[in-house]
Order: structure tokens, then C-alpha cells, then sequence
């Protein structure tokens, strides 16, 4: 059982930035050499899943880690609110048709997760559909993992309400940021402590395990998310496929 | 009215191979800069085409070019042979799914243009069934330009016979190109007149100019082509939205 309070939201002690941002561009260029593989092997794939409080850092995350995978390779999908189709539907309707395909790196934005996240904060659901929910979820990763060949990783982006406070503030401040500020964001931020219980929670029932990344500091985030990810890469130890291991092609 | 023989497939002389690499990066930063902003205007949108021969180096230019875009505001989609469920449909419909949403880049590897070019060289539609195609399409992109507020680049990826054999030939003796080998590519390229001749028909009847690239060499098509880009990027004098310009959001 974790308790995010006991989690530290900021880098540790001791740590060099400039040192530790040359050590997460290595890593990147590594992550987009062994994606040039994963595409040509067309056998795993991975599911990256951001979530976290609204400047948690989620799009910056998505642009360093994989600086230098082929567009070809990878898809980033934020989901929004659902569309009036959507909501027709269970909610795990939609999310599916965003998996990877084999061979595919594909980042969530937010993901599935909103679902026993800002509905359950809001009560819009009751709480026998979130225990439902988190069932669902669980059987259906499992169901990637074991029918799909996945790598599922999952942060949750672990951002302490001060430094979201700053961000937000930053996002009316610098005109540069403006487009991305937005008012709901605050009234989402004055339920804090209801959000961070639902979390606690979604991560605490997960068979997938979460990772629970500090990403006060973006240069530790980035470089903390790639070390993740790079180690489930290598881990697959994935090679070109050559005549000798090729399958006929159609 | 252009004829493909008459138009170069190398880069012109003198020109310094690093140096053009050293531009090219730097026009490829700036593309990633601008599509920050595209993105965040959310009001322009571009759909860049790569359409030629196979080893004319589709794939190694969309990496290059857009090296420097946010995953989250580009996508890459290579069309490959139809599904029985996309036979079933006119052959738009498939194509359709895949446009650009505002404030996207979408790329287009291969393309509607293939409905006109390999189903025409091998004579699986009649010359009337060609024409209507042709009417359609340049209809459909006039569409997009107008109703979607999309800038089409078209590419065609201009190769030489012979170079484009040493590159198929690559892929039998290189181990690390293996996996790119198809036998059909080497039946296709035997019908290469019939293909010119459907290419050059189809460059002239488009109402959209396409951009005849010269690719036998890749550090010259990555300049060729990423100039191009930023040219039609910089002409749309993109701005990051601010308080005053933006709308409410809901």
C-alpha cells in the first residue's frame, strides 16, 4: 500500500542538473534507436500511460522522452472529455480503439483513469461503478499484456499543490503560456485532497503496478520517466528481424 | 505540363553535404518550433504527402523533417494495401479517417494517390474509373483547403532506376535492412515506364502542385523537403494564442 503523502514530489538531494539532462538525452536516443527496432520487429508494443493533475507535466514529458522516435513509430492521444457517442458507450470503449498496434509505442494523455478519477471526485458515478470500473480496467490491461504483447508503464505524475499552484499561475502570467490556462483547472485544484484519495487509491487497486514519478522539477521528471522506460525497452531485447528470422510477407 | 525525365534526381552541384545537414537541422528545430504554435492555434492545419516509388525514402524523410514536433502534434500514417471492409468503400473513405485535425501535422506515407497509380499500372480500373478519381480528388484537397483551413504539401519522391536498385539491393545485403526486403517491391519496379507515365499524368491532372523532390541522395531530399515545409509553415505567420486572441473555452 503506498501512501502518495510519503512519496517525495521533488528530486533528490545531491543531483546535478545539467549532468542529469546530458543523461536523459542519451537515454532518448537510445529509446528512439530501440523503437526503430520495435517498429521493424512489428512483435511488442508499448502503452505509456500520463496521468496526473492538470500541469503535472504530461505533454513536456511526452516531447523529451521521445524526442527521437519516428512519428511513424508512436502516437500520442489526449483523451478530453467524452463526445455524446462516447458517453453512449462504456467507458472503455474508447480507449480501446487508441491501443497499439504491434510494434507501436502509443502515449495516453490522460487515460482511462479519468474515469474512477474526476468522476468519482464529482460523484457523478457511485461508488458499486467505481469498484466495477477498477475491475474492468484491470482484466482488460491484462487482457493487452497477455493477448496483445503489451508493455504497460504508467506514471502517475507526482506533483506537489504548490508547484501546481506556480504553474498555473505561470500559464496567466506568460503570454507564451496562455493558451494553455484555463479556469476550470483551478476549481479542479481547490478539490485536491478528494483528488488525491481517488489516486491513492486507482494506484493501490492496480495489478498494474503505477509509477509514482516526482515531477516538480521538469529536468528530474524527464529523465526519471526515460530511465523507466528505456529499462522495459532493453529489457524485451529486441532485434532486427533479418531473413533468417522473418516471417514470408503477403 | 512537367515530364519526370527532364527533372533532376540529385541535389544540384557544389553544394557542401555537412553544411546542408547543418541547415537542415536548423529548419527542422524551427519546424518543431512553429508546430508548437500551430498546435496551440489550433486553427491551421497541414497534410504533407509523400507518394513514390518503394526505397524512395518516405519513412527516412518523415523522420528527419519533423524530428523536432511534439509527438502529440504530428501523426504518421503509412497506407498500405486496403482491407476488405476499405474495398467495400470508395476509395476516399478510408483516407478521410486520417486528415488532420486543427492544429495537426498529418503525414501521409503513400496516399489516395495510390488509386490512380499501382491500380492503373496494373489495369484493375478502367481509364474512366481513372479520370473520375482524379476529378474527385482534386475536388476532395480542394475541400480540405477551404473547409479545414488544411495546407497540402505534395511530395513526389523523384528516384532514379538505378538508384532506387541500389537501395532494394540494400535490403538483401544489409542485415539491419532486412526487414524492409520485399520480393513484390523488385516486380513493381520492373514496370517502371508505366509507372513514370501514371505518375506524370497524375502530377499534371492535380490542381495542388505537387513538388517534384529530387531524392537519390538522402541529405539533399531531407533540405529539399524540409525548405519546402518551413516555407509553407512561416507563411501562415502563426502566433501563440494570448487573453487577447483567444476564444472562451467551455
Amino acid at each position: 500500500m503506498i501512501k502518495l503523502k510519503e512519496i517525495p514530489t521533488k528530486a533528490p538531494k545531491g543531483l546535478e542538473k545539467e549532468d542529469i539532462k546530458r543523461k536523459t538525452d542519451r537515454m532518448a536516443r537510445r529509446i528512439g534507436h530501440l523503437q526503430h527496432i520495435m517498429y521493424a520487429e512489428k512483435k511488442h508494443n508499448f502503452l505509456v500511460v500520463f496521468q496526473g493533475m492538470d500541469a503535472s507535466g504530461k505533454d513536456g514529458a511526452t516531447r523529451k522522452v521521445f524526442a527521437y522516435c519516428n512519428p511513424t513509430g508512436i502516437k500520442a492521444f489526449p483523451f478530453r472529455k467524452p463526445t455524446e457517442e462516447e458517453f453512449a458507450h462504456d467507458f472503455l470503449w474508447r480507449i480501446n480503439k487508441q491501443v497499439p498496434a504491434k510494434g507501436m509505442i502509443q502515449v495516453f494523455i490522460r487515460s482511462h483513469y479519468e474515469d474512477v478519477l474526476i468522476q468519482r471526485v464529482h460523484k457523478w458515478i457511485d461508488e458499486e461503478t467505481v469498484n466495477d470500473r477498477i475491475t474492468a480496467i484491470n482484466e482488460w490491461e491484462k487482457h493487452l499484456e497477455r493477448d496483445n504483447d503489451t508493455t504497460i508503464l504508467k506514471f502517475y505524475m507526482h506533483i506537489s499543490p504548490e508547484r501546481q499552484k506556480e504553474k498555473l499561475q505561470e500559464r496567466i502570467d506568460d503570454p507564451g503560456k496562455q493558451w494553455k490556462h484555463n479556469d476550470a483547472d483551478w476549481k479542479e485544484a481547490d478539490l485536491w485532497k478528494e483528488y488525491m484519495s481517488a489516486y491513492e487509491d486507482a494506484i493501490n487497486r492496480s495489478d498494474v503496478p503505477w509509477i509514482v514519478t516526482p515531477v516538480d522539477q521538469r529536468w528530474y521528471r524527464d529523465y526519471f520517466i526515460a530511465e523507466q522506460v528505456l529499462k522495459e525497452m532493453e529489457a524485451l531485447q529486441m532485434k532486427l528481424p533479418t531473413f533468417a528470422t522473418l516471417k514470408p510477407k503477403d
